[in-house]
């Protein structure tokens, strides 16, 4: 199935827009996981039982599947392989190279990874997408304007982000998305109307300050089919760390979920 | 040793300024060895055997470790064992994320993988290199303005390769240095200025079209240490794809090197 049609089918099962980042950094585990076998995927495992029906979709972040040498890619590779096969997998990555180099790393997450969609860096311009062309059933989401605070310095002075996004509304909607962050309150509006069609996919809001009402107010596609999943990482895997931690990520899960369906319901 | 010894030792050793790129892509290796046990390394292991002496470092790019899931991956970890102590190790990652990510994939590739410098994507700004900082040993090159032909898309309007120099340039020069595609011969002269320390790695001579007279001419920092590591990849490693690969590899590397000598001494 593409990533276009599990969106849609994933979005009505769990009635959710909610994107949980696995960014499960090997020193922040549970204490008494970090004695079993396989730590970050006992980890996942258990993150992924407790919020698998409020989520829309998983994001991993591969920066911290690499802090305990191959063992770790390996518990990543547990971890796509768990994960049930109706619910997408973006695996934030990052990159951006061109030709053949790039082509090699969308065979390597698509094809042998198995992920339904990859996060990638515009900087090296089009040529950066041409080799994402061919996989139709997989999804890119392009960074057009991320949420950290530095964001101000290359994105914004003339324009970055609005010529960024006039090139990804220009793909392929059911093909490629844009990482938009919720901390740009005075852009967010702006990037919708320059990407009407696009899938956002929304990091940022909690504690990096950006508002889940401006998110949803200002990039909202339609009450059935929202276009944007909001990503929350450490507020839902990391909100406690006792044994009750998969537990209390569920109810965050839940919570967060239920947030953005009152004020979608609320427009 | 830091990188930045290590790259002024390498350069008065082996009198060479030529990094050679290991992008050694499963498809592409010489079939006599497609059925040895470990058929990357075991076309690595004979390429550095037969360069070694006249490179000033190695480049492997990621994205062609990932085509053999994670067997590939254990291909580039025993090269990057078997490449000598005093050779550096350039990682073409590409990587660029913010805080805690980046810190992970700095310690992942640095203390774990053991390279001793890495490719930077600058796009989300100045948060990218604030991680890196601590990492005082080692070396991260910044895009600054890649050899690629749609590096005009985002790199040239509005001169943000001017910016991102300008910014790489207010960072410690024996820590941070800049990727100068070669093809920009228009560029190169104005780049150095704009960063009059830094050490360039310079990929797009030959194949791509990208002038070594120009690269020479327009970026030497001075005739003892020229501060650019001039990169050709498929020019090296795969112009022969019989059982003499590695001799032909051995002697194209030679004669870049010895080209690019002769060129600085004519200056």
């Amino acid at each position: 199935m593409t990533f276009w049609d599990k969106y849609h089918n994933i979005i009505k099962k769990n009635n959710s827009y909610v994107c949980v980042g696995l960014d499960s950094e090997f020193s922040k585990l549970p204490k008494h996981l970090k004695n079993s076998k396989d730590p970050i995927f006992e980890f996942n495992k258990e993150i992924i039982d407790a919020t698998k029906d409020f989520v829309a979709c998983y994001k991993p972040n591969f920066a911290f599947y690499l802090s305990q040498g191959l063992a770790s890619l390996e518990s990543l590779k547990k971890t796509i392989e768990y994960i049930p096969d109706h619910i997408p997998i973006i695996l934030d990555v990052k990159v951006g190279d061109i030709g053949n180099t790039m082509t090699n790393y969308a065979e390597a997450f698509f094809n042998d990874w198995k992920v339904d969609a990859i996060t990638c860096n515009p900087l090296m311009g089009k040529d950066v997408v041409q080799s994402l062309i061919p996989f139709e059933d997989k999804f890119v989401f392009m960074l057009a304007l991320t949420s950290n605070p530095s964001a101000r310095d290359y994105f914004k002075p003339h324009d970055l982000y609005r010529r960024i996004s006039q090139d990804i509304a220009a793909l392929p909607f059911t093909q490629f998305g844009a990482v938009v962050g919720a901390t740009h309150s005075e852009q967010l509006r702006e990037l919708r109307d320059l990407m009407p069609n696009s899938l956002f996919l929304v990091p940022g809001i909690g504690a990096q300050g950006g508002s889940l009402q401006e998110v949803i107010e200002s990039t909202l596609y339609s009450k059935l089919d929202a276009r944007f999943l909001i990503n929350s990482s450490r507020g839902i895997i990391f909100a406690d760390s006792s044994k009750a931690f998969a537990e209390v990520a569920g109810a965050n899960t839940e919570h967060l979920r239920n947030q953005i369906n009152t004020i979608i319901d609320n427009i």
